[in-house]
């Protein structure tokens, strides 16, 4: 088995090297206070530091039950099962399924396809477009499968938001075609201007919905979650318990604190997007200023600023802009095929605005030399 | 795949029902203060809130390394990979040996068992004596695996400590004949009389030790640690990604800070391996007194009264015990091939001393009644 290459990165990056690879959000905007009187109270009671449920504590699982019911989709503490980040829950659903085929989008989440080929399966690559997979590619490929992998909002890496009409059609097919969607939704609260409903909300009994607070809260807790079908959840349960009997309790105790306040996470939300949504306008208008050959979409919301670099191999280019202290990913890292690639993913989130001006006149320095890197055909 | 039994019952039981079941810790033992302390500690860097390297944090990986080189068995941080407890350590080593057969001790550990089936490992099984499993049957089928997983210290469930000979016996084998052990030590530190040194310290680069915090500390943090050859440990690192990225982090900091005042933790190791000599005297007594059927070996450590009841099938008499309020693990549950067994293990860690004095009493109750249960051949 291979290490993914953003990891690799983030464990190689020096304090020099300004970064815009992982995916990694703003460290100022973590509610550390109120986080902290969480943690007060969880280290008063003893019985929080015992063992606990597989499934996760229950009143985590209400509360985050209780944010899907908020959104219009029905659902009790019985679909959800606690996991340790999205991740394990990618892995989780993936040894269930071990083996099978399995539509995803191309491009697509590097941490999801290593889950996928680490339980050995099939992954059948249909394009991805703005607005969502290709329909014909992906009706083609899921009557065999029955199964994909779709992360509709914000993708990860393209930034890609699906649209309604999309998300109707794809959940009418699921519903009449039998199967599953894996839907990956750790960007959804990240939205500048709307948020859609989930596809899964139409197919409640054909859907594995994940979500995460890596994303909105801190990564470092490693608290993610599936929302399925109660029948689904038991069959998943005994996987989660041989892989590790249950996640932090501790971790889930403090975010279950803090959430006991609901207006606190929600005015949090609320300066995440606003927040997010200056720098994101920043880091596009510094690229158009800095790097105006590289072509991109602006996104709609998440974490990543997604496009292309006519005629340069971005894998080449990212070795010489390691040496000039600035990091990327580049675009064949997600390819289940690492084909020569002329795309980049750019996180706009973490860097400061100064780092972010600095960052991309580096890359733009990088390719502006005479060693330029390998051109494509 | 199955739900453990240990993981029903506790998910099962009732306020009223008195519980040897689980391999709980006394809560009233936890540290709750100087852990609240360093939780506060932990919330004043939002860098301890970010994304953290798959290995673990280097500072704690630091710290676990020093232990085992106090205890005579040379260790750096690279040797280390923290786990999600020490069940996650078991699964990543599975899925390292994925399929190959495994000499394990019978009867064995539950979760590593689930663990072995759920990477369709072949479980050989070779019979655990009160000072070891048998040498030449481990000989004999270790040829042939080239894999073993033992507990030496305390073993779960019998509480086999194993002698010095025996260890040192191992290792020369192991060492002659190549492959691995997984040692497996959660309790070595609950030693009463005297501390064992490791198997794996004879032969580091054969071995993968495992560790934990869950029954010195607190479950409820799930850290645990693989203890291997740094060739081995960057082998399981990418299995380690693909299954959740990282451990809590939060969790890390936590006992990392913990951890700082080394005499804090020594002397709080002390403090438990003194009340738990209290509470297993406690316990062997009563069973003495009100249970003077059941027949079993005092143990020396560790967390579990092993022993067997003459004629009765435990499965079944849990089942009358469980109506009675009161719950064990019947000993089929330990072995590979469940058939019927008079063996039961107890939890001597968790019970007040009031609870356990009832708790037996209430299973004598059962076994007096009219109706016993099953009686085997």
């Amino acid at each position: 088995m291979k290490r993914s290459f953003i990891r690799e990165i983030l464990s190689s990056i020096d304090k020099e090297t300004i970064s815009f690879a992982g995916g990694l959000p703003d460290e100022n905007l973590f509610p550390l206070t109120t986080l902290q009187q969480s943690a007060i109270h969880t280290f008063e009671n003893a019985h929080n530091l015992q063992y606990a449920m597989s499934e996760g504590i229950p009143s985590l699982r209400e509360k985050i039950a209780m944010f899907y019911t908020q959104d219009g989709f029905d659902t009790t503490r019985e679909n959800i099962l606690i996991t340790n980040g999205s991740q394990q829950a990618l892995y989780i659903v993936a040894t269930y399924f071990n083996q099978q085929s399995i539509v995803i989008e191309t491009p697509s989440y590097l941490g999801a396809m290593g889950a996928f080929n680490a339980n050995h399966m099939k992954l059948k690559q249909v394009p991805l477009y703005n607005d969502g997979i290709d329909i014909e590619k992906f009706l083609f490929n899921f009557r065999q499968s029955r199964l994909a992998y779709l992360i509709p909002d914000f993708q990860n890496p393209t930034s890609a938001y699906y649209s309604l009409e999309k998300r109707e059609h794809l959940a009418a097919l699921v519903q009449k075609i039998g199967g599953y969607i894996i839907e990956d939704a750790p960007y959804s609260d990240l939205y500048f201007e709307y948020k859609a409903p989930s596809i899964s909300a139409s197919i409640p009994e054909n859907s594995f919905h994940l979500g995460s607070f890596s994303k909105t809260l801190s990564p470092a807790f490693r608290i993610g979650w599936i929302r399925a079908d109660k029948t689904l959840i038991q069959k998943l349960l005994p996987i989660k318990e041989s892989i590790d009997l249950h996640t932090s309790s501790i971790s889930q105790h403090i975010i279950d604190r803090y959430l006991e306040s609901p207006g606190e996470y929600r005015d949090h939300l609320k300066q995440l997007r606003t927040h997010y949504k200056v720098k994101m306008d920043f880091f596009a208008q510094t690229l158009h200023r800095s790097l105006p050959r590289f072509d991109f979409t602006t996104p709609l919301g998440g974490m990543f600023i997604y496009g292309s670099l006519e005629n340069i191999d971005t894998y080449t280019l990212v070795q010489s802009c390691l040496k000039n202290k600035v990091a990327f990913v580049p675009g064949n890292q997600f390819y289940a095929r690492q084909a020569i690639n002329n795309e980049i993913r750019f996180n706009f989130t973490h860097a400061s605005p100064e780092d972010i001006t600095k960052g991309i006149q580096r890359i733009a320095e990088v390719i502006n030399q005479d060693q330029t890197p390998i051109v494509t055909p």
